[in-house]
């Protein structure tokens, strides 16, 4: 079949929005429609070449949502119009990773997965006659796209596609961070560092939570009431009040129960974990660092008590935890639609990495 | 009263025996008559002059074991005759740390103790009219010495003091780390860096704890008899092993649930952590680094589910877990006696640093 989608030829390119050939689902796969599908910071990380390991040409977008139109062989946990979300951490339930139960990140087919192929080690886009690379397992910036069924996440069908694709990346990334992570309880104190779109999830994640102090750390001002808007209880400013990991100690009255870094700034790590309450206070990081980037402290800030640990996909168990924090949004638990600040047609999706580069969207979801 | 102890008059230089003056405890302290005490590598470390916060002239030691002798007003959970250990973290049950129940870490008399004095600000020690200072709130290299209430555990009296001193530092360190801090579980895969007295505790703890392999790195061959004999499965020494985190993630298939760094060398913290399991794999900074060295690793290590945190005092609560551990040594749930090497009069203390700078001793003890 053919199918519409912004092409990643080069890195530092602008996406192509062209008509690909694919091919449809092999056994264990789906075919889904994508409705909707959010634009994140990864996106823009590989698209300008940041990454490594970053595949070109492919169709990148992780962040979707969408409805299943076919189903390969031997699929048996979705049909036909099911309404899913894709899921770049998939959850097998069978590999040693899932069944420990103590992490989400499921590596039954990373492998093949990182290499920007299916597991079967095929790609099923093309153009003219050329393979193009999939990305992070979903290639959300294609109406269409090809699924393993272990990388789809059933969610109810009256959750509106153009705002819980967000839930596919930046919503679970955050609340997961600390209900799933962090595991914060109520009238605990959590510090945030970066109040983009991850932040301000981390930010509803702890007012979810119960969280009696949620402080939000931003060098941009207009971020405030941002914070406000999702259950923020105090803004500190690093530009205005000096000694940022002083500051946050006295506020906390010793330091963060919790602390989040979601600036992918290295510096900024430090700062979380050295703000952390002495004997118990934990640092999660959540953002992606620049390639070659290291993070640093003195040992003993750990030997007197403090941990560092990090998250990815908000430590969520994609098929199980994803439709949950649906039900959350649908429920009124967390909010989704003031964060999403620009809807855009797929012929407009390089606008919408022109927007966040610009510090202007929280986020900009694309819509088919 | 007076009473003999060896006294570090200033850095770097040989202790010397004399005799002190001791002004009897003030209310809220007791007058303890040392028995035993343990050299530990963090007494060298002040006395080497590496500890930019080490005092002089003080008397150091904090390793012991001792009876009661006199209580100060006010004492009521120990009274003359019973049998005690030091502890230089207290454990008041009264402050915040205490009251978190999620840290070992009191804070009751901390700020004085780090300056040397007693928690009224004054020393108890004197020489000549000179105040002499204590030292991590202890100062077992004193046949007698006056500590806090809330600094001694009581423990049971048929106890030999000779062995259970260790308890005062190394051995509830390292069983402490793995039992307390890291909560090893049955079958658990643990590494261990570093195979003196706190790692083979370390060793001794995860056999008590059931893990099911129980790895031990050392660049000294002579440590590999040393830690089989508490219960160490596997050796591997980095001198012959080439890439040591390759070897113990080839090892262990697929990294260590939990890693203990006892070396106080940061390039093998790095690698201790970065040996662990992704997805859940726990590193323990136990060792004391160098002033100025920092950790290092590429936050890639915690996204993928890393964790790195440290332990102090294996995350006892002295007057609560010390007696415990005394008991697991009295009832042969762990080993000390094979661990004490040497045993020393007073006279020979400073031929206790000379064994354990050159390696030979795993524990020397002196015995008043």
């Amino acid at each position: 079949m053919k199918t519409r989608a912004a092409v990643a030829f080069e890195a530092k390119q602008p996406l192509e929005i062209v008509e690909l050939d694919l091919e449809g689902p092999k056994a264990g796969e789906v075919l889904v429609e994508i409705m909707a599908t959010g634009i994140c910071h990864t996106d823009a990380y590989t698209l300008d070449g940041l990454d490594s390991e970053g595949l070109f040409p492919s169709v990148l977008g992780h962040e979707g949502a969408g409805i299943v139109r076919e189903v390969g062989a031997g699929v048996t946990s979705v049909t036909p119009g099911d309404h899913v979300i894709p899921l770049y951490t998939p959850e097998c339930r069978q590999c040693k990773s899932c069944l420990s139960q103590k992490t989400n990140l499921c590596t039954a087919i990373r492998a093949t997965q990182g290499k920007g192929l299916m597991p079967d080690g095929t790609t099923r886009f093309s153009y003219k006659g050329q393979p193009i690379f999939h990305y992070m397992g979903c290639s959300t910036f294609s109406n269409f796209t090809v699924l393993p069924e272990i990388a789809v996440a059933k969610i109810r069908e009256d959750a509106p596609f153009d705002t819980s694709c967000y839930i596919g990346c930046g919503v679970t990334t955050g609340v997961g961070a600390v209900v799933n992570t962090a595991k914060v309880q109520p009238g605990e104190a959590v510090v945030v560092f970066g109040l983009g779109g991850i932040g301000l999830n981390v930010i509803q994640g702890a007012k979810l939570a119960g969280a009696g102090m949620i402080v939000g750390v931003d060098i941009n001002p207009d971020r405030e009431e941002w914070g406000r808007r999702f259950g923020m209880t105090h803004f500190a400013n690093p530009k205005q009040v000096g000694d940022i990991v002083a500051h946050i100690v006295a506020l906390t009255d010793g330091g963060a129960d919790y602390s989040f870094d979601a600036t992918g700034d290295t510096e900024v790590m430090r700062q979380a974990l050295e703000c952390c309450h002495r004997g118990w206070g934990t640092s999660i990081v959540i953002g992606v660092a620049e390639a070659g980037k290291e993070i640093s402290t003195r040992p003993f800030q750990l030997v007197t008590g403090r941990n560092w640990r990090g998250t990815a996909f908000g430590g969520a168990r994609g098929r199980t935890d994803v439709p949950k924090i649906v039900d959350w949004y649908m429920d009124g638990m967390i909010q989704i639609d003031p964060m999403i600040t620009h809807r855009l047609s797929l012929d407009e999706i390089n606008r919408g990495f022109d927007l966040m580069h610009a510090g202007e969207s929280i986020r900009s979801v694309v819509i088919y």
